[in-house]
């Protein structure tokens, strides 16, 4: 697990001086993401995010200003996915961000060199970070399953592993898109509970699920066990996830084989990963609460309980066509936290390699929607709508029970807390677009 | 639909004198694959079957002998994948059948040419046929689906949504990995029926499937809808398919999201991917029983219901240990056939892009396991030993209610009808390894 160390003192500034005051991007963040400039022709590279601006990692690449790992970490970055970056794993990379970190420093010698290699992110376009060869959504916050589970089994909400292993589920990798995305409504078969038979045309429960997506760093070969000492070695970082889901079509198909295409119809991830390491200062305990089965020995570490958390501030919000036209300002619908899961993503990864699944670098792994314990930090409109019954009211006087066509959903996520620099994710939008039949 | 043309006749014959008698591989097959020379570094790339030798489509792409759609098609096999081939398209890569059919015929003014392209089977490696962005099983056997339901649920083994709608299932591609697989047996969660905890160690009841592997062709957009009448636009092949599986790990974890790590530490499919125009002359009527739910318009035409079919015999081997040890011939364990499918491949690939779900080059469609209606047709073990309650006896006195480590599982796949020359697929084996724990 990586430890707090001085990328991550709360005194440092950068001579890019938007990054030191009310930025998601300081100099304790560094995040990764997938660019080029608007309306350039030219390839997607890697780049960091610093302030209002992004290191072109490309362009820092050629000038062989670092060294050693930092430099072989950077080379591999001049790619248009992370996927080699990312398969570096983290002495590798922890080095470039030690490397980044002091170069972006106030009075760093290299200023006028990196100051080089600087864009606006006024004008880049963000592309996906990575090629995404398999994406698992887990099922981690307890509060989630229970609402859901309420809805579909009244009498017995939580199934009897839930406790024991992280659930989850093998999702659709060739529909995730980068934030921006717009999406049609999907169409599917779906059968009223008072229909005889089902039908099939747009779909009338379409929903969002605030999530975070892990990725994957260095792989493992076929067959290899995770130990879940080291199974943060295997992880690189973390962005904002919206699952798409259709309830209507879920319900219908999810028996006995669970959800399909009431989810693959889109995904959408926020651009900037976050990486473990900067994530250092936001490690929460692990805790169950005594009644509850603790977890078995391979799913179990003392670093685990003490560190395996992670203190992540989440938020959820609608924009409808209506406050656009209108120029209103988006609202709220909730707000929650990381560190409610259930699981951790140690204990996540471990789990799913322990039956000798290959993991490749940039396979993406959903948390599940993050619902927290209190009705407002609902990560869904299921759960906020209490199963579609109870439309949510939205401040400009329009009400929601499942979303509708020109509505876009923003998330962000930030960590903040006495005696650490707050660090952002920036936000993940997606738009839904109206059905094609 | 690819109907039959000149490329099936069954008077054809080849100059490669192999192909004529007793082959997989007749001039009326020609499947490809992905190899390289055994033992030589050089780059796998394609190649198309004929006998017991493989035309090299990159050394024949060099020699420039094909114009037009034929050459494109031979230009796109030159790669280490045979994606860009598929993404082409039906009748780019018709073209190219019929310009090997024409070059491989007896007495073809092409045959000297050619024939220095020729290697021999047995001195090639068979890699990957292409990247599998994702890999969806469904569900399409009702007879494996009544006898598994029966397992779970006596009371309702076929659930209501079974006959409307294809059930299927995102699954995990990293572990697909191409015949002479050997994976070790997964570890995992389980809970035994009378214990109070689960407990983690090695599968007890490791399970194959039988089923055929279907390949996306011409790749469809995010948002774009297939048409039923279009869907095998976007078929390129079929292979054979095992989808391993561990049932006492699958009982645990599968409700309420479906298969997790009961599948994915490894799947193996056939090297060789017989296009669906060698499949034309086995094209069956699809007919539901007149008391069953008709298909919904979007799942339906006329050609579905003509020729919607596919007539693949199917046969599953066992080669234990000691059957090696002591010079015994594998032991058939059953057989049966693609066209008892409750499903056709049509309405496979209309139904899963229905929600404007993006289906690209070489994604794969499990058709889940082939069981047919009587006892000897079972496509698992779970079936053949009823659920683990009945053993089954072998020719050398062994007795399999699981696999055992050191267990090969061999499965075979052809064509044969009056009127039409024989196709075969080859073969897919693949060897349980002791677990790592």
């Amino acid at each position: 697990m990586l430890m707090i160390n001085e990328t991550h003192n709360v005194k440092l500034s950068s001579w890019v001086t938007s990054a030191n005051t009310d930025s998601d991007f300081p100099i304790q963040n560094l995040p990764f993401a997938i660019f080029k400039r608007k309306g350039q022709e030219e390839a997607f590279r890697g780049g960091v995010a610093i302030g209002d601006q992004v290191v072109d990692l490309a362009a820092l690449a050629k000038l062989d200003l670092f060294s050693g790992k930092a430099q072989t970490a950077l080379e591999a970055a001049n790619q248009t996915t992370l996927n080699a970056l990312m398969d570096l794993g983290v002495e590798t990379n922890s080095a470039l961000r030690l490397a980044l970190s002091e170069a972006l420093r106030t009075d760093s010698p290299l200023q006028s060199a990196i100051a080089s290699t600087l864009v606006a992110q006024a004008d880049i376009e963000l592309g996906m970070p990575c090629q995404i060869g398999d994406y698992t959504d887990f099922y981690t916050s307890i509060y989630h399953a229970t609402a859901i589970g309420k809805l579909f089994r009244p009498d017995n909400p939580l199934l009897p592993n839930y406790k024991w292993i992280p659930i989850g589920y093998h999702g659709r990798s060739s529909t995730i898109g980068v934030s921006g995305q717009k999406f049609h409504r999907p169409v599917g078969q779906t059968k009223a509970p008072d229909a005889s038979e089902p039908s099939f045309g747009p779909c009338k429960r379409l929903d969002y699920e605030l999530e975070m997506g892990l990725f994957v760093g260095k792989s493992t070969e076929m067959g290899d066990l995770i130990n879940i000492e080291d199974a943060e070695q295997h992880l690189f970082g973390v962005c904002i996830f919206n699952d798409w889901s259709a309830r209507d079509i879920q319900a219908w198909e999810y028996q006995p084989l669970g959800p399909f295409l009431a989810k693959s119809f889109a995904s959408t991830i926020s651009p900037w990963i976050v990486t473990m390491e900067a994530l250092a200062p936001y490690r929460t305990k692990f805790t169950r609460p005594e009644a509850d089965p603790q977890p078995l020995p391979h799913l179990s570490s003392e670093q685990n309980n003490q560190h395996g958390g992670l203190d992540i501030d989440l938020s959820c919000f609608i924009q409808t066509q209506a406050m656009r036209d209108n120029n209103q300002q988006m609202a709220q619908l909730s707000k929650s936290n990381f560190k409610y899961s259930y699981w951790t993503p140690a204990q996540l990864i471990t789990h799913h390699g322990s039956n000798g699944c290959a993991m490749r670098s940039g396979d993406l792994l959903g948390s599940g929607t993050q619902s927290g314990p209190t009705y407002e930090e609902a990560g869904s409109l299921l759960e906020l709508s209490k199963g579609g019954k109870t439309p949510v009211d939205l401040p400009n006087g329009e009400k929601r029970t499942f979303l509708e066509d020109g509505d876009s959903i923003i998330m962000r996520a930030s960590c903040s807390k006495d005696g650490a620099t707050r660090i952002g994710f920036g936000e993940v939008v997606a738009t839904v677009l109206p059905a094609k039949v």
